[in-house]
């Protein structure tokens, strides 16, 4: 494998751009079988593929990795089979290539139909997760996309490995080997080649914190779909039903809190601050919460060990981890504009019995999700039967909120006359 | 006005994002309502907008502008009033806002619907056709979206004179006058301080050339949609009727040459090259254009004066005038390939009478749009029955093609349950 200089990159993206081409005219039967012989060669070469992580495990834990993150680098037999089964599911999802999104016969008897169409080269680039090379191979292959993976260094050799054998596993299918590569390199200079490939790369897709998706966004000539900052609010309104909201709140705070569609602020209508605020403390504390209130909030406390004092900070901070912030609202609008200034615009849930309240919050929350009486963790492909999903787009253009297969897709008219002529 | 400072035009950028907010609730009459008002006041105050209109015009005659695009340039009362007549056609179009794209219940009761909301903040960033100021901010007004009028410079008194006449007639609407603004500042840095402006614009649209074009692309942080250069190209196949490819072809270039949907290249398989050469040629001179062909066009030229040699640079150019670039191609896999490698990805069309030609052609051409047996002139929001268009689409993001009303929308999922909570 090359260092990933600028020429290596183009010379990749090129090779994409070719399988792109080739891919797109594909029927599903041909693409759904090389997911199949992908998804067996992962198990059948499962020894080489273990003994890669083994080497990025080993780095990992030599540089003091902390043991979450190792987690979720580390593969095991078990593991890998659940991969495989994944990709085994997105061979039975539906092809999205091809559907007619509309279509019809014009007045002047022209025959017009908008057809969906794979977006052409896409590249990934994600943090050290090996399942996310296979998941993303997986997804761009089945809606007719070559991939280009640029995965996290720390997972390099896992990565490598998982790559040889799915493009090994290419060969025969009538799937170009191509339509799955490793952008070369490990360094920052490497992505950055990746992002100026404008016109070889049809979008890039960065997975993983804010700062790498504000660089991409900051430096990318390519088109950039956001994902995954998932700064989620829980808005408790006047008309509560407290158990509901109690509920709500533990379910979507703690139910896994490492995850993009968990909260990480709590807001309170003043009117129910006394109902639940002491309740919703406890119960916090409980699961190991720690509270970052603001002072109305922070009233109710007590001296409780797990109640601290927010700063602004702490309202645009995505923890990931048993935090929360707090604070009490005025009002309904009061929590919507607490949602505008620091919400990062993917999930806001708001608890309400009030009809009108609910409409309100719904029409004027400007994210990817509004829930109306429901967690915040249902904003999930996976939840909303897309089957699988490539991310949660938390940007307005192209695609909002969790991206399945046709969000992988773009579209092209075709316009059927016979030897039909512009008058004006 | 001022001089389009950085903080200047980010003053203006937030109050758009304010009035993006206050904008998208609000009900289709209310929005309709005001856009009769803009259409009334434009010819109320049509002696105003005339007189800055003659200001921009005399400055550009001075400065020794060019006969079309003083036409372009130049205001009069018709125009004025085809300029508020589109305006209201504008207000009896369908209000995309709201329209649920998709919506069911999921197998664990919640309620999932998928809305179109407004973007929020859309850029323009045009060139000195003061109608543009005008459609622009219909379109987006009645969408739902805060726009931020980016003229040419040579437009600017115009601008400033459509803008106030707009703004002015917004007051008592209901539609904050915010809505509409004009990016202050009459050189290029106000425009870099407007593609800088992320979080408070939510997109921008470049409407111009592949110049204009190119650098918003390259320094934009906000998303952009690219739109409007078209290297369009007619294909006629060896199964062509070859009278139908004359017409087509005819059409295509001569029809109206400066509109990004005119064909700028044809390529004619060998097969068919002795029966329709010729006679292209002659039809072509007829309407005085210029071939710029291949050695195997010029072949059948003669020493006709209107024939010339094709450099590589002449398949890259969008003309927009009475020229084609021309060549020979040995199959329909040449002719994909020579589109592939020149075409702006607009518009391509063939020309067969074969419905296996037709389809690998629609199949292996990765354009926006592919006509069939049709002239490329058809790619346009008004002949595809969308009533009006911001501009074409030639990325693949977001919107491809012809964008209507429902592109200038994202989506927003709601979720409605009933106390709902996320097990696994």
């Amino acid at each position: 494998m090359s260092e990933g200089t600028r020429e290596q990159v183009l010379e990749v993206a090129a090779r994409g751009r070719a399988a792109a081409a080739d891919l797109a005219p594909l029927p599903r039967g041909v693409k759904d079988a090389a997911l199949h012989a992908i998804a067996d060669a992962l198990t059948a070469r499962a020894e080489e593929i273990l003994k890669a992580n083994a080497v990025d495990v080993e780095r990992a834990r030599e540089g003091g990795t902390p043991a979450y993150m190792l987690d979720r680098l580390a593969l095991s037999a078990d593991r890998l089979a659940q991969i495989a089964d994944a990709v085994r599911e997105v061979a039975g999802l539906p092809d999205p290539v091809g559907e007619v999104v509309r279509g019809g016969t014009l007045p002047n008897g022209l025959e017009l139909r908008q057809l969906r169409v794979p977006l052409g080269v896409v590249g990934i680039i994600y943090e050290g997760r090996p399942n996310v090379t296979v998941d993303a191979a997986a997804l761009t292959l089945k809606s007719g996309n070559a991939v280009l993976l640029r995965g996290s260094s720390s997972a390099y050799d896992s990565n490598v490995a998982l790559v040889d054998v799915m493009r090994d596993a290419l060969a025969g299918t009538g799937v170009p080997g191509d339509a799955i590569q490793l952008v070369p390199g490990r360094d920052r200079e490497s992505v950055k080649h990746l992002m100026r490939a404008r016109g070889l790369v049809d979008v890039l897709i960065p997975r993983g914190g804010a700062s790498l998706i504000n660089s991409v966004v900051e430096e990318s000539t390519v088109p950039v779909i956001e994902t995954g900052v998932g700064n989620c609010t829980v808005y408790v309104d006047a008309a509560a039903d407290v158990e509901m909201a109690l509920d709500i709140l533990v379910n979507a705070k703690t139910q896994r809190p490492s995850v993009c569609n968990a909260a990480e602020t709590f807001l309170v209508h003043k009117d129910v601050a006394d109902a639940f605020v002491p309740r919703a403390l406890a119960a916090l504390r409980d699961k190991g919460v720690t509270v970052h209130g603001d002072e109305r909030v922070r009233e109710y406390g007590g001296d409780a060990e797990n109640i601290v004092a927010a700063t602004e900070e702490d309202y645009r901070t995505e923890y990931l981890s048993l935090d929360i912030a707090a604070a009490v609202v005025d009002s309904l609008d009061d929590a919507v504009r607490h949602i505008r200034a620091y919400s990062s615009g993917h999930t806001e849930a708001i608890i309400t019995d009030s009809q009108q309240a609910a409409k309100r919050f719904v029409a004027l929350v400007d994210s990817a999700a509004v829930a109306v009486n429901a967690s915040t963790r249902f904003t999930d492909g996976g939840e909303f039967g897309f089957g699988a999903e490539i991310g949660i787009s938390t940007q307005k253009l192209h695609a909002r909120g969790p991206m399945g297969l046709p969000e992988l897709t773009s579209t092209k008219y075709v316009i059927t006359g016979e030897g039909h002529l512009r008058g004006v």
